[in-house]
């Protein structure tokens, strides 16, 4: 029943959505919007959408499901300008990492019986690297997209139907569907996703500034040093929005790595040692 | 030339140079011994070594190459066992992974023109778990494989043509030989290698602790997850020693890393974060 949508962002993510949706079976119309005119071409080259809106509201306006698939701050102006102009019949989603404030106001702006659904997601898919370039028809295979859907929130009829039907096509791309309470997502992608993150950025930092002149450096470093520091490749733009719409969660986490970094230095040569490591192959048994 | 080697400890690597010799072509003996009964036999099984020895000190003695691939107090000894019953016809060479204890030991015990000759040697590579079962033929194609060999040694042409004879046995295995300073190996590799290692395990050990409960955990974390923690399952037992014989450079590295992590937590919010994805981002182009 969903047979029009429209993708406001073709980077990584949204183009993505449009190959994975193509895959899947989508025969409706897919529109792209993007702010950058090369992103959208590529995109519409590599078949994950059909046509180039100029105008992102007006694309929104005759589609039936918006997937916003922009970095954080923009999804939050997206949700003020299309609150206005969208009803109950559209459904809006989005791709943000962050969901406590995208959450929050899509329980100010949507989601009553008389204004379109907004329907808060998460796929825990990406790569290091952004851009519509990069879009993978298989990159939501086997990850789990998290909602953040709230219980309470009435919704007409129609607008229940999309939330249905867009919940399918997630399951139609490979993901597995998990709900999660918005708090309770941020604090635990804090840990699982962002941590791992900064961990990496911190890591390549400090190794570009201490050996990154070292000739043996590229020589030496193997599979071990490239998969610890893969992410130190990620960019600042994708991860500025997450920082700033996360900062205490992922500040707790930091400083909890730092405390226990000092206790493992502190015990090189102690059987603490010993325990740090049994507790670490526990993580990775479990 | 070098026809009859000796494998001291059939764990991962000990295993995994017998098939890469065999795989490179070696038509001598290969005679391995191992603490461990188990061990033994499945490198034997598995055709990484022609036949057990229970004796390791007479398998040495009638060796050309003796192999030494166990922990690194364990090679500390064997060098002073071996030292007093071979002589300017043997070559002994190692896989340990810090190299100044080994090389200084080796000044001492070895490297003259009556004794036997002794070359510390490092290959950069592994796997997060040990054991003759993971012993693979092609573990050390595209490593670097590290000697800290020290010019001033005066040996016996017949030790120095095994040692050329050795280095090219490493090349044949797939690896690329690179001669380092065994203090500069020391502190780079504390930087590239057992940093790594101990961040991988601190992230594990502390994501165990904070969310290893958690029912979501297995489904939310990605590829990023997997990676950033995979070396978490390494055990206690391959890094005691390295911690044990690097300390110095080890604590060095985790307190720069601890202050860097602090750093990016009181700048969530600043443009310091952006500096701090541009250094790593240069880390990873570089």
């Amino acid at each position: 029943m969903i047979e029009r949508i429209s993708i406001l962002g073709t980077g990584l993510l949204g183009t993505s959505v449009g190959l994975a949706l193509r895959a899947a079976g989508f025969r409706g119309s897919i529109v792209g919007w993007n702010r950058g005119e090369e992103g959208a071409q590529t995109a519409l080259a590599a078949g994950a959408i059909d046509s180039i809106a100029t105008d992102g509201l007006q694309a929104a306006r005759e589609s039936q499901v918006v997937l916003l698939a922009v970095p954080i701050h923009a999804t939050l102006d997206w949700m003020e300008r299309l609150s206005c102009i969208l009803g109950s019949e559209h459904l809006v989603t989005d791709v943000g990492s962050t969901k406590m404030q995208i959450t929050l106001a899509a329980g100010h702006l949507f989601n009553t019986p008389e204004r379109a659904a907004f329907l808060p997601g998460h796929p825990m898919a990406g790569k290091e690297r952004g851009g519509a370039a990069l879009g993978d028809a298989n990159l939501f295979r086997g990850a789990v997209w998290l909602f953040t859907d709230d219980p309470a929130w009435q919704r007409s009829p129609h607008s229940n139907a999309l939330v249905k039907g867009w919940r399918e096509w997630v399951a139609a791309m490979g993901s597995k569907t998990l709900d999660l309470d918005p708090a309770r997502h941020d604090e635990l992608v804090a840990w699982v996703s962002h941590l791992p993150q900064f961990v990496a950025t911190a890591l390549s930092a400090l190794l570009q500034e201490e050996v990154g002149d070292a000739p043996e450096l590229k020589d030496v470093g193997g599979r071990a040093l490239r998969e610890m520091t893969r992410l130190g490749a990620s960019p600042y733009s994708m991860w500025r929005d997450i920082a700033y719409t996360n900062t205490d969660a992922v500040a707790h986490a930091l400083l909890a790595l730092e405390q226990r970094l000092a206790h493992l230095r502190e015990n090189l040569r102690t059987p603490e040692l010993r325990d740090e490591f049994e507790q670490a192959n526990r993580f990775r048994r479990e």
